[in-house]
């Protein structure tokens, strides 16, 4: 039966300037189906509760953090308190939330990376295995249609035995010292808050997920080189990763926050030895279908056949284009959807609903952890280590 | 001051199956300050609770009908009613509903055509001559950031003198016959509903209302060749429009339903003595700027420096691929704006708040019947004729 | 059996400074099996011979003019003088140079449009139907090998029944007044040495016979509309022709050469009513197929299968770029091989040869005066007209 | 005072069913000022001589070995005999006939890499030390117009200080076990022939040269990764090479042999402080050239201001696509020009006339043995080293 209701959602984080809030307020308002009843969108509560006004809600839901919020909702009857927190502050607060929320009762939807460090993510690990709450993490790029049709092809071997994955992130955003202004590049170029990285913690990490996602496979090895390119600077902001994967593939991901020129260049070619895909996130609606005996197809969202989780992650019809806000959407409405079964009793993992979960979670720190670590040995190759090594001074 | 309440949207037609109106609706929603309060979404009252249901509405503000819909909510108190409607009919309903809702004293933005004849455009100036309530149209491609700097650039001089003008708006949904079959093709080959044409009136307006708004001059005389070439057809599914404007400039429109492996193929391309602009909606955060004696530019959202119209419609970074329903979305935004300068008793034309009105809504009808007319002489060039000759047997 | 001896060829005009001579040339030297033995290079002998000695001709073999070339060469021993003459002079010589070539012995390959006027063409072909000569007409963008693949694919019924044809041919470099002073430009904008037109003339030509070699069909009827944009111009240097075809089908030929910022934008778009394609000049190792049921193809050269006609035209193997001077190279290719089937006895039509000829020279003439003549015109549409109307001063 | 008679060229290797050679025929033909002469075409004497024979040779200069061709020219009038040898063998024989060829007094012009091994690029050097002869290599890729206007912009400080360099060369022709039964591959993936590598020797070091040429510096240090993805190939097929540059810049190398999809896909990106450039070899008229804070500029040929020697590599107007072909003329024309030079007693360094050469030559080969004995190393970065390590069993 059609739940009656919109999904309610909170918000940690995300105040006036936040850049990364914002743009989760309106993939959750796109579909129409979800609520932001309430938020904690700053550490200061006047500037919360302004930031809340500004959002039309009540001040009483406009909370000075969010201790305060699970408390007061917890409190509320079952059909108006929150269902879910979305979580959108600097890394270093998303574990200490996602657990306060779990321990109070309700879902939690974080944005990346998972937590500060590997020890907290499998620690969250932990917290949800007896917890009954669900757990989603906004790898936002796993929300294109044509990402998942990529998966689909790949799956259903139209590539044959995958040899190469070249994934690539590039941004320029920090590609100077004074970039480091902006209310968002100070907090990522902070070890204490934003970890052990910054260029792999903030957009390589991306590029990891996306790789192991289409493909379906695991990053079993890696050689890493990373560089502070901006002087001064703390945590890397440029790298390359040499991977190897489970299946015997190799691949290469580059990422880049000072390459000048580049917006946000998220690309991934994955290479079989009967074909190969090319999809770019700035062009995202166009993926490349090649082989070495036939000519190259170029799949349009819109246009011909897909799978069905493609085909639920179009809206409009072909050559009117669709972009990242209805991407991250995606994972909006896919949460939803998990959300709603958990609501009637239904079984509810991640996998069926395409939701990335702790298991991205967890690999996602390690895999910001290794390259870190990796990069500063002689050693060429280590293999991919789930163990935490760095210890987290803050949880 | 800021207002401390959502904007509430009512809406006429876009009930379930329909296409367009669950556009207006992610448009509507996506920046978290309009609020769907109201609908009559289907000609069937059981269709019109239904689908109202879904969109979680209350079974009370599900109208049965427009008629009902505008004398129930004129009854609720300020606060709650709605404040404008949202039009997502055929074409044939544009007109009665948007003069029965500004009778009943609310906002209008109408899809487009603005109404089933040019009669009816001139006799809904007239209204709102005495009316003291907004008009707007969703002209929505006027919506995306680089039109808007495109119109800024020619505006500042930087193409120099404008000499010719080609803009072409191609599709395939229409392609062949069995293409008739969908809902909403349906109506759009069918006379009664649709008009006097169906490729210049669905989209060839689109790209002539284009043209005018980007060069800000006007079309003066055409020379129309429209044709149905799929069999059977009684209106027109493409045709050529070879233009002279105001300026003096030449120009090209070409539309049509029918060309096979066109998806939504909006492009438009502008020449002067000094410079030309290439802007095309499928690649819609890409506007080419050139010139023959330098490099060719590649404006691109969110790099460099844009006109305020142009950076009031991007919302993220550079990159990040913003599409079809965030230029929609602009649309209501200004729309929103709008209202919010007439409820504070500000001066707010259309103008002002950049949000198509009734003087497109007159030029695109008169451009509709013009070219049906036209392509029907013998003689080559007409002046574009702004009063109505084709009778409507409906309004 | 292999002829032994490099084809010789004379040229008449392309002297020093000449744009389209050193073109030819190139095109001539790159397969390596036609030999430059002499020429008549500019109208003044000194400069015809210092021409003729910087292409390492002897100087008994640069000829003051035409007349006595043919002349002299005709009393060579048959294995020494040439053996066919490539016209790259300004377009009112074109024809009495072919005119005294053929009538001497030499076979004829022309720089288009073939001759000054209709007529001109006319009194060509009479003289061709009693000389034994071969003459072809160098229309370069037919030597593309992708635009033979469009041409198969069409006649395979690939795309179905043709619909509709969209053909652009835009240039910027006449874009201003001072762009007159180059030695191409002058006599291209002068009536008594370009002809009745000069856009058309110069590249409008080569769209419309683009058009009717891919699709195999003539166009029967136009609507044209030029325009002088540059003040103080006399013949046309922009403008548009709605054409209509033999087989039913439609078509839209832009052209210019104000178009600024247009380099040499020759794209060729056709549409049936099962698939269309879509190629341009400037990316010409790119062939787009589309339909609108399947995934678009992009057919590139050298990956795939391909027409005998096409996999002739290239050379070298996929995404090694060949260009426009490789698809020239083709047009002498094939035009070497007719003359080796003529030497050896052998039928040697040009169709067979895939050589443009006398019937795309007349229909080129034919064109041109048709599209000057109806955009003079007030009514819209007019026949295709073979004879001639404007009468030629120079012939 | 300009020379009067053509560059006579001889060849060694390039019989039929060779690609090189025929490659290098068109690009010395093209611009019409050198004349194959001569040639050893085949180790086989027949189909030497009928090779010959189809380049219109006469018999008594089509020989039977690079000996005997050598010895024989030597005899002939200084203006009869060939002035330098192009040499398209498979790689194990480069180094003995371009040792023969300068002791026989010859100019060698050669395919690369430059020998069979490290060692033997010293010896050459050690010999042309004492030689006046000209030695030349054909890194084709550095003949491309946009690579020396990029080349040029980095020189000028346009980018800033460079940080990043990304080079990729990707094919798929030796992506299958049957790939291998061409002529062409053949000897590519036979150690005997080849030399140590079969990627990084046939493609890698075009990457690499060009690294090295576009950016004026170094590359210091590596860190190899080289596959045999094809089940029983012994070289390597594919591989990823991190760069350190003596500037401090660092790099990416990606090259594949087995990429299925990607045809000859040669893309350099360079990223500066202050600006990046990006050229790919598919569309070699393009340069993108970029800023964090202005819009892209796309550099075509033909249009805007170009540096000298980008000047003197275009050969026709914007628009007109000039490719690989053109690219490998430009080699042989600055080749050609340093010959004349030569000839005239004028000083004609290769760095004068923009011609690859020994210095290239050891350079590349360092490379190619470095990649390949890093790649075997635990150790993840190795100086880049001139000392020869393999030995070759065939010099």
């Amino acid at each position: 039966m059609e739940q009656s209701t919109k999904i309610r959602m909170g918000m940690v984080g995300g105040g006036q300037d936040a850049f990364i809030g914002a743009v989760h307020r309106m993939a959750a308002n796109l579909d129409g189906n979800i609520e932001l009843v309430c938020g904690a969108f700053s550490s200061d509560p006047a500037k919360s509760i302004s930031s809340g006004k500004k959002l039309y809600l009540p001040a009483e839901r406009c909370y000075a953090d969010y201790v305060q919020m699970f408390a007061a909702e917890a409190k509320l009857p079952k059909h108006q308190r929150m269902q879910f927190v979305s979580i959108v502050t600097p890394n270093h607060l998303h574990f200490p939330v996602a657990k306060a929320a779990l321990e109070a009762g309700f879902h939690v939807l974080s944005d990346k990376p998972a937590t500060f460090t590997l020890q907290e993510a499998l620690d969250l690990a932990d917290i949800l295995k007896t917890s009954p709450q669900l757990y989603g993490l906004t790898h936002t790029y796993n929300g294109y249609p044509l990402i998942k049709q990529a998966k689909h092809l790949i799956a259903t071997g139209v590539l044959g035995k995958i040899r190469k994955v070249v994934v690539e992130y590039s941004q320029d955003w920090l590609a100077n010292k004074d970039d480091e202004l902006s209310k968002q590049a100070q907090w990522r170029v902070d070890p204490s808050r934003a970890g052990v990285s910054c260029c792999m913690g903030d957009i390589g990490v991306h590029a990891a997920n996306l790789a192991e996602y289409v493909t379906d496979t695991k990053i079993s090895a890696m050689c890493a080189d990373l560089n502070a390119v901006v002087d001064g600077r703390k945590l890397d902001d440029d790298g390359t990763v040499l991977l190897r994967f489970d299946s015997g593939a190799r691949g290469v991901l580059m990422s880049s926050q000072i390459a000048v020129g580049e917006e946000n260049n998220l690309r991934l070619r994955i290479y079989g030895d009967e074909g190969s895909i090319d999809w770019s996130q700035m062009e995202p609606n166009s993926l490349w279908l090649k082989s070495n005996t036939k000519s190259t197809q170029l799949i349009r969202t819109g246009v011909g056949e897909f799978c069905a989780d493609a085909q639920a992650a179009m809206r409009i019809p072909a050559g009117h284009p669709e972009g990242y806000l209805e991407a991250f959407a995606n994972i909006y409405q896919n949460f939803s959807k998990q959300i709603q079964a958990f609501e009637q009793g239904v079984p509810c993992s991640n996998e069926t609903f395409d939701v990335p979960g702790i298991e991205q979670a967890i690999r996602g720190m390690a895999f910001i952890e290794n390259t870190v670590k990796f990069s500063q040995s002689e050693l060429k190759w280590h293999d991919f280590d789930l163990s935490p090594t760095i210890n987290s001074g803050v949880s």
